[in-house]
């Protein structure tokens, strides 16, 4: 792994620092690499941005980092792709009972998706509403209007359930994300 | 920026993990800028994976890594879409003035570029000789063929100038790849 798994806050117990939530994105993991082992697409967790401030060498080989910052994601945090097609996305989860709160997607990452989008992209969020245990795909599209046509800062979980598709509990792939694309992109059912 | 640029190699003052030299990152990341304010593509370096070992908490948004290690990318460092395509690649520099040794592109980043390729993306490498001052677009196809017809280590640049595309110097975009990614991809000129 890449990134920062199993770094927690300790007052909390929960990822203070994507708003993913750890099972959510072991989830992903998981059903990326069963769909790159599958041959059906090729999707990958960027690793995250760290500010690195000092470091020391031994060789060119081994370098120690002493002194970095975690920095915030300018894209979305998985891409890669599925049929020819550039897939983007964000996974975030949610405590709340009823709305996923906007502030956890960036301006820069909404200027993103529309540019995905614009360039012909399949981009999408993951939402999970933990207490509930409802999981989500809401395409980029949907986002888009929700933000242009409300003024609220967050979005309730009947948008989701309307404009969105929940992506049923699965054992392998735990999270296919790719059905639904292909309900929505590919015209499949 | 998200990776450690700047970050040098005292000794030799060359960068010490990457092989990939820092005039031609920069290079390459005005590029991808110039593409994604022009509507072009939108191509992101991938931010390097780094393993954290160990961080200290002030609050949510204020942690601080103390100790962590630099990482190899698992896939490639660049990637983003072009008209629709999914783009992938990798960018590397040499010193040497007749051959690129292949011990620059690791084993699991060849699986990723034939997986990439078999799924309709479109994936190669940008070589630089630096001290012929010649950068090279070389198709991951042809990447693939020399790797699967020779027993030899390292690729000459007579391959290159054959099988390849020379990247021209210009002034805006610096490294003109899409230029290449027509002529090879949409039968442009």
């Amino acid at each position: 792994m890449n990134y920062p798994k199993g770094i927690k806050n300790k007052k909390s117990d929960s990822v203070c620092f994507s708003n993913r939530g750890m099972k959510l994105e072991s989830e992903l993991n998981s059903t990326n690499e069963y769909y790159l082992q599958s041959d059906i697409a090729c999707i990958h967790k960027k690793p995250t941005p760290i500010k690195v401030v000092d470091v020391s060498y031994n060789s060119c080989n081994d370098v120690l980092i002493h002194k970095a910052y975690f920095e915030k994601q300018s894209t979305l945090d998985y891409n890669g792709i599925y049929k020819g097609k550039y897939i983007d996305f964000e996974a975030k989860e949610t405590k709340n009972n009823n709305y996923f709160p906007l502030r956890n997607i960036h301006d820069h990452q909404i200027k993103h998706i529309q540019k995905v989008i614009e360039m012909g992209g399949i981009c999408f969020l993951i939402v999970r509403f933990t207490s509930k245990n409802l999981t989500f795909y809401l395409d980029g599209n949907k986002l888009l209007s929700f933000i242009k046509n409300n003024e609220r800062k967050s979005i309730p979980i009947d948008y989701f359930k309307q404009e969105g598709h929940l992506i049923k509990d699965k054992l392998r792939p735990t999270i296919d994300y790719i059905e639904i694309i292909n309900k929505v992109h590919f015209g499949g059912e």
